[in-house]
């Protein structure tokens, strides 16, 4: 996919380029003619003859030359005529503003749309979207009429109307980007092509997106991690929208395609270590963060204020968000001590006082960024008569030259506090309005290292005990018949040959037989009659509980003797031995398969803890051994697991490789739509599947 | 106490008016002189003869006439005696804005400067303030540069360096005030004395606080629930922080009080029917939705926009802050259909497409404000080439006028929308810069109403079956032997004393006796033998489980023959009968003793639910019925309560009862400091404490 020819493009073509003010055709036209954009631009209207000064062609066919990319601002149903005359003129890429897709029903015509640019390997962005933006070569291939300043964030919009309001915002942030894009119903170039093409691209350090729904989550999640565990990680901030069911359906509504469940996305964005924003205002705050900070990793937080309230509201603020306040070495405690004035508070968050000098905020800034246990630093500033508003900055941006530990400035207030902050942001320094986003910022930037960290000697789950053929015949046989449920026998059997851990059960036909079984099973035994004359087992003495090793030869004995004489007609052909079911902790593990996204796996204790206090939690398939560890102790109630109340704990191990033979068995058959293991028995010697349920598709 | 003569003063003294620049007591005089203020202004220093064109007076003493209003910009030490003077000159108000007091350990100072005041009837506020700003007189007595606008917030600080910020967003804002001030370390005036002054004053239309610590919560809810539950109810909106135990310890280090728990405040404000804002820029826009609009209940709201996204965006917002989306009556749907364009989204939210003109927006916001399903309405808008911005914001200008629901408007972007963001805000309607903010504004405005409504017909606990006298005699004997502590038998009486459902034990003597209890208690008993010779009463046979009124003369019988036999030399003088324990849910009840707060009950469901998944609520006494309810009904286990898996549902009445009996057990013996009930067993038919302890100070 050649996204260069979207972003670089040497020749630019606008089909449909209008003269007729504030419509589409005619904003790109003039965006592309009135920003700076040094390369060819072409105008074609078959009703047009001249525009901000160029020649219009009448038709494709009529351009002088080849072509890099074109940009579609035509109504939709003569487009796919259009591109084959683009192909003849060896365009790469196009975007399609227009809409009258998908998004209205018109589903057969973006395919058709998408068939004709792969048949001619074009690049397509779109349809139905707002375009693309390259602030370095000044190319606004948009209808957006902001040519934002260049930077090194990369950003992908799903939605095309909410690009003006984010460039609008970004400029009034002073937020700089490498690339924008618009991507619409996404009928050729995804989420995931552009992060590939911003992962090679050399200006761009951060990505962030605006989506309402993502597909393909193991290529996702596989993509992002091969890269960003790599030398060069580039952090990915995504505003994944559709987080309530309402918001689904307002998607479901707008797009014309369902989004997958949010807790879905939450395990997505968790297993690819994609920061996941909250709202518009938090994006830009994240994306300050990012963009102006190496990425070192960050696990504590040094806070300097000249004001005690605005240090605890940003105290609080630090640990909502995960991270811990730093405890000052000595070294730094002595510093700030023999530099601010007694009645200043030398610990976290360090108090300079209300009237502090520039000279002051110098001091704490240079003893906390250099304590060993300070990771980052949030500097926050109240504007008193007495501040000394750009001097402090002034001091703040010098100080910064010698550290690289990441550091957030909240000048708070606005019109007065306005000249220090440009001061600052000038110098590259993250500053936010609003000293609480200082701490929601910082702590989704050090999510990031705390990924990177705990993808650390992180294994996939493989398995060479596995029998995949069973599957795949039983499965065969199924679809032969139409048979798409397996309920518990059938499931087990399923389970059984991906050596899921189920009771142990064989049949002894004697004595000796009994005996050696129970020896291999090394537990307590259910012990049943095997006739086929007999129904009710129990009725007649052919069941036993508890049967113990040392006891079996003889309960063997009287059972046949009971049996014989209770049903003297009965065939009695021997017994079936069955492992007593320990007791132990009952947990519920799921899959469900998104359309979207693919496999999804919950796990969560069962009874009250699924059904009443919904503690569960998700993972995408494939997972991995730390993936499976996490949906484990995430829940609320790991607790119990691990052992309350005098019980033992249970065997954490065994149920981490439960979910991962579960992940397993959901990559090898994307066919099962639906399976439960319910209930999966955990104890402290291991695990057993006692009941299963699986569908298929 | 005279708040009036700090808001409304004739005449101000500014006692330490200085000569030096940027100085707080330069800023005082140059704020009282320069901004407006028509009342009488006098600087009183020993040092300088004139400052501001004004005679400088050397004395207190030397003032030529009786002064309302004193401000004090002096060293800590000299302000006693200097109050002394003022009380000569008939001062009915001073602001201390000199820190040196209990800030910094000078609690006594402190004490002193109360006591004066108190003597003279002078009301204080300070020490270690920023001041006082009334706008509507133009007077500034705070060392803050900026005035505000006038409006109808009405703000109390507990902070003095965050108001110069708060006044700067403000300004940014263009939000209003009635009256701003700080009241530092709260010697004098407290929070709740000006939210009672506020309560009267007629400008004041929503009160606003930035608190770290609250004192005398059952003052605080009364206060607030008397006259917000009245014809003219002012909502209150309290950013407090130390949420976190970080948060509290930096409280604690420079106020010098600590704070008391989190889960304490929530209570409280949920009782008061006071929204707390989580963070500064929350605050500001739920000040401006209650500032614009008539305080409606609202449970629904509409959404408007020109871009999809962004709709998404909001609608997970509103469902997040507990409001539903409207969904239209058949009117404004037909309305909306005939009105937008075919490709419109004509449900809610309503997408008027993103080329959509001003008639457009102000056809969809007059159909859905008319809507009989619709509480609320937010309008947004992202800016496009072709939007009209201003024809937009004027149309909603003049619909606005045509309905009283709340409207909260989000021009996204900033520059580009500045314009017609003015209009708006000129017209005085509510507007913020992020659409998801204005859902979070919107949820805590409806929170109002909702609070409000939910007290309707709630009641007080009240007991006619109580002996108070008892527990008073108890606590006076056990404080004379300087006993603190009320283990298990102890604190069942003093809870019998209050009637709380005790397991029924009676002694009987006779079989006669014992037929005759069996009848009264109509349960299955536990029989214990009673005699001052026997220690293990099971050895002897002299325990008999689950008898039941028909056996019971025959087993009367029986153990006393048995124990006779087995025991032949004791006096057996009769059997201790007691109800047994029924099967059900064990629940706990908790009480903790807040030294700011007061008594804090704590209920939750026993074992696992407390102690791993921390599942308990909190009330602050004395709580209503209602408020019992609450308690019971807002613990995540509660469904276990009303019946999971085939089982009963408990019996929820005889739960709050205990909540309510305890409530005025805590009421009428403040020097309980702690307390448990646990278990409190529930089953169907009632409750019964098993076990409690006590302890008083």
């Amino acid at each position: 996919m050649s996204l260069n020819a979207i972003f670089n493009p040497k020749s630019i073509a606008v089909i449909g380029a209008s003269t007729k003010e504030k419509t589409v055709g005619n904003d790109v036209a003039k965006n592309l003619t009135s920003q700076g954009f040094e390369g060819q631009v072409y105008f074609v209207n078959p009703k047009a003859d001249e525009l901000y000064g160029q020649k219009v062609y009448h038709s494709i066919k009529d351009l002088p030359a080849d072509i890099d990319l074109a940009v579609f601002a035509i109504p939709a149903t003569f487009i796919p005529d259009e591109i084959e005359k683009l192909a003849a003129k060896n365009c790469q890429a196009i975007i399609i503003i227009s809409a009258g897709f998908k998004e209205i029903g018109n589903l057969q015509l973006e395919q058709q749309v998408a068939e004709i640019c792969q048949k001619h390997h074009i690049t397509l962005i779109g349809p139905n979207c707002l375009g693309a933006i390259n602030p370095y070569i000044n190319m606004n291939a948009s209808f957006a009429t902001l040519m934002p300043k260049t930077g090194n964030v990369s950003f992908i919009s799903q939605s095309g109307a909410l690009v003006s309001a984010l460039l609008d915002y970004a400029q009034d942030r002073d937020l700089g980007f490498a690339k924008f894009v618009s991507i619409g119903n996404k009928a050729g170039a995804k989420e995931l092509d552009l992060i590939r093409y911003f992962f090679k691209d050399e200006s761009t350090k951060v990505i962030a997106a605006y989506s309402e729904d993502l597909i393909n989550a193991p290529q996702f999640i596989k993509t992002i991690k091969d890269y960003n565990l790599g030398p060069n990680p580039k952090p990915i901030v995504i505003l994944k929208s559709g987080r309530t069911e309402e918001g689904s359906s307002a998607i479901a509504s707008h797009t014309g395609s369902l989004s997958s469940g949010d807790a879905a996305y939450e395990a997505l964005f968790a297993q690819a270590g994609v920061i996941r924003a909250n709202t518009v205002a938090q994006m830009f705050d994240i994306l300050e963060v990012f963009s102006k900070n190496e990425l070192t990793p960050v696990k504590t937080t040094a806070i300097i204020t000249n004001a005690g309230g605005p240090g605890v509201l940003t105290t609080d603020a630090v640990i909502k968000h995960n991270l811990k306040l730093a405890q000052f070495d000595p070294k730094a405690t002595e510093q700030l001590k023999s530099l601010l004035r007694p009645a200043a508070s030398t610990k976290n968050p360090v108090d300079v006082l209300g009237d502090a000098k520039a000279f002051e905020y110098q001091a704490a800034l240079e003893a906390v960024a250099s304590d060993s246990h300070t990771d980052s630093v949030i500097v926050l500033l109240t504007p008193q008569s007495m501040t000394e508003l750009e001097e402090t900055a002034q001091a703040i941006v010098n100080i910064r030259q010698n550290f690289i530990k990441p550091l957030i400035v909240s000048f708070m207030g606005a019109k007065t506090v306005d000249p220090a902050v440009k001061i600052l942001r000038n110098a590259n320094i993250a500053t936010v309005s609003y000293p609480e986003s200082a701490a929601a910022a910082l702590g989704a930037f050090a999510q990031f290292s705390s990924w990177k960290s705990s993808q650390k000697d992180d294994q996939v789950f493989t398995f060479n005990d596995i029998d995949k053929s069973k599957v795949a015949q039983i499965f065969a046989q199924a679809k032969a018949q139409g048979q798409t449920s397996f309920p518990e026998a059938q499931a087990l059997e399923i389970l059984r040959a991906y050596n899921f851990p189920l009771l142990k059960s064989a049949q002894a036909n004697s004595v000796e037989e009994a005996i050696s079984i129970a020896q291999d099973f090394n537990c307590n035994l259910a012990m049943k009659i095997v006739s086929p004359d007999i129904l009710h087992k129990s009725d007649v003495g052919g069941v036993m509980l508890n049967v113990t090793i040392d006891s079996i030869a003889q309960d063997y004995q009287k059972m046949m003797a009971t049996v014989s004489t209770n049903k003297p007609d009965a065939k009695l052909e021997g017994v079936l031995l069955m492992e007593m079911a320990p007791s132990g902790i009952e947990l519920i593990l799921g899959a469900n398969k998104d359309p979207n996204l693919g496999s999804t796996i919950m796990f969560g204790l069962g009874g009250i803890y699924v059904e009443v206090l919904k503690d569960v939690s998700f993972g995408l398939t494939p997972i991995s051994k730390k993936d499976a560890n996490k949906m484990i102790t995430s829940v609320k109630s790991y607790k119990i697991l691990e052992g309350v109340r005098g019980q033992e704990p249970v065997d954490i191990k065994s149920i981490q490789e439960a979910l991962g033979r579960l992940s397993v068995l959901l990559t090898d058959f994307p066919e099962i739509i639906e399976l439960d293991i319910n209930p999966l028995l955990a104890f402290s010697g291991g695990v057993r599947v006692l009941d299963g349920r699986i569908v298929i598709k």
